[in-house]
């Protein structure tokens, strides 16, 4: 039996419009009073696998700035307060790609790191979408697309040249939920 | 053909044992200026999926309280300056199950957020290990462990009783290296 921690105090390490950390003191199982770092997310992440008829997979190129390189990566963003992930997801893949997403599957959510922040991830399946949005991306977003066979997608994560993990548990659930092999 | 961007300066936003937080400033494709909060992490992680000959998979189940959550995750922890990831996974196995690790493989590594920070993870299979080492808990750490069948592994990712996504990349890796089935 693994007892939780009480939260005594939390006050503010940092705060902008992108990041908000916190210094969190809290008493451990054993009466102990210890000090910790959370990274506070106030909205979700959210993204979306998009599988076209030939069962291949819209894969992303953008630039990172924190890993310093052009990754693969799949549509996606932040969902706005209020906003359903599943509308949320629809905005993001139409004003990245152009496509507009009918029927979205839920696949599952991650904590992207839940030893030193609260953030998480909604994954869904589309493969229903049709062309004709009109995309309309971010200031800082430079972003290209293709379709990629899922064989190609799975060779390239198990040899690293895709390491976003997002990509990495999109494939886990996507095996799961039995919609690839 | 996705530009990156150049990086013009970085100061200091935040900066603690646990956390180091940038602010920088960077050059767009389009000549444009912008600024960045980067999520800076000085140490890799690293974890190890510990299957034992029946094919049952080692979860732990820790406190973590940025989700404020009791989690399932698997083995791991930060490799030290210097040190070698699979000796660090075979102190964090032994410090935190008691397993003695033999040879470890190489699964893979991922970014936790490429978006906002420089994380990253190496995972490795562990099925070569013996009981008798000495457990040596960190100060915070209460944790406890025990075997699970990949089955009911799998039906708790799908059905998001298990949302660590170190757990969730293992699947796949194990799946993409033929492990698991």
């Amino acid at each position: 039996m693994v007892e939780p921690w009480q939260l005594l105090d939390t006050r503010d390490g940092f705060h902008n419009r992108w990041l908000h950390v916190t210094l969190d003191t809290a008493r451990l199982p054993d009466g102990d009073v210890y000090e910790y770092t959370t990274i506070r997310r106030s909205k979700a992440g959210a993204a979306v696998a998009v599988i076209n008829p030939q069962g291949q997979l819209l894969l992303e190129q953008e630039y990172r700035l924190p890993v310093g390189q052009v990754i693969y990566q799949i549509p996606g963003g932040l969902v706005d307060l209020g906003e359903d992930p599943t509308d949320s997801m629809r905005r993001e893949l139409r004003e990245e790609t152009g496509l507009l997403a009918g029927e979205l599957h839920y696949l599952g959510s991650f904590w992207n790191n839940p030893a030193s922040s609260d953030g998480y991830c909604h994954l869904f399946l589309c493969r229903d979408y049709r062309n004709g949005g009109v995309t309309e991306r971010d200031r800082a977003e430079f972003i290209t697309w293709d379709w990629y066979n899922l064989d190609w997608v799975k060779a390239r994560v198990a040899d690293g040249s895709i390491r976003d993990r997002v990509v990495v548990c999109a494939l886990a659930y996507l095996w799961l939920a039995g919609e690839i092999a």
